[in-house]
């Protein structure tokens, strides 16, 4: 079973981490780090992650993953990566992106009628891809399965591992990895934390974005 | 604030990244990726981290974070990452482990006499090192701290924003990575999953570990 997931510069880590945590222990899984021009890739905070493959060399992959981070906004506008995410589309078994991984489905038109979810701070941006926005964790349309922010990824995976191989692998892996979540805020969605919180988070965000 | 989580060949990807995801994200925070030897470390199952700098060039980081993974058996033996770790603790503000980093930690006499944590799987092991096994997420002992298997680190990380940066900012990380944590099961635990599915875990990691 051959997985892709896609990496670039500016890519949040953990959105590409959680997932490839929970897919690459499925039986037969075959993970795949491709990028545009491979090599090491860099997050915002100087951490590379390695992509070994062209996305020429995994046109078909059965189940396609992008991830989001900063660096989505540029490649909104980079033709062989939507070209790619469109190829690989046609031809594949689940289509699934975490966090801002949703605009560039958008942008390649994968999401158009869809409802579909990314990180809050960036959700009514959907529409200008002729996607609903949607408020949940992980948002099932078929195959094209979209998850919310960063940390999202890790339930989506299980959900797809438990589509993919059933539910008792899909608890094996929770296990494995023991994911028994246990934060000490119940802070984590734009419903649940205090408002001053959010008004942080955008602020950041918003500097962040502008760099 | 220099913080140093060490990579190494086996590395297990979320150990390192979900507090990466965390810890990047403090005021001031400057994460350093360290290893005994400088580049790519590929995990089990091929994904590439590249760390920049030797133990050397970070000698006395304030927080010291050691992620677990298979890599760490012969870790355990491998006396100038223990000396690393022995002398960062001296001088650290915080000395912490993911997962089976914590066999490194014990490795090195940092738990002895303390109550650590690690993977549930290799839980007793922490007795080899004079430590007293406990089946928490995340346990505190002073400025020791540890955490249980793998996913668990994100958890703990947030407990350290918490305690260097204080609530609100520890919450506002937490509504950045939107961690408000929904898996599909509740098999995240050895007290939770199923027996059968206790089962199949032990049996995948008694034979990735015999690899």
């Amino acid at each position: 079973m051959d997985i892709a997931i896609l990496l670039f510069e500016r890519i949040t880590a953990l959105d590409a981490i959680g997932p490839y945590e929970v897919l690459s222990r499925l039986p037969g899984a075959r993970v795949r780090f491709v990028a545009e021009k491979p090599g090491t890739h860099r997050t915002d905070c100087g951490l590379g992650l390695v992509s070994d493959e062209p996305l020429e060399a995994v046109p078909r992959p059965e189940i396609l993953l992008v991830p989001g981070g900063f660096g989505t906004r540029s490649l909104e506008r980079e033709a062989p990566v939507l070209d790619w995410i469109r190829g690989a589309h046609a031809a594949s078994t689940l289509t699934t992106s975490v966090c801002t991984g949703a605009l560039l489905l958008g942008a390649a038109g994968v999401l158009r009628g869809l409802r579909a979810t990314t990180h809050w701070a960036q959700l009514e941006r959907l529409r200008e891809f002729g996607a609903e926005p949607v408020s949940e964790r992980v948002v099932v349309q078929g195959k094209v399965i979209t998850a919310a922010g960063v940390s999202s990824g890790i339930d989506m995976a299980l959900h797809l591992a438990a589509r993919l191989a059933g539910d008792s692998v899909a608890q094996a892996i929770q296990l494995s990895i023991e994911y028994d979540p246990a934060p000490p805020f119940d802070a984590g969605s734009l419903a649940k934390a205090p408002p001053e919180v959010v008004k942080l988070v955008r602020g950041v965000i918003a500097r962040a974005g502008s760099q």
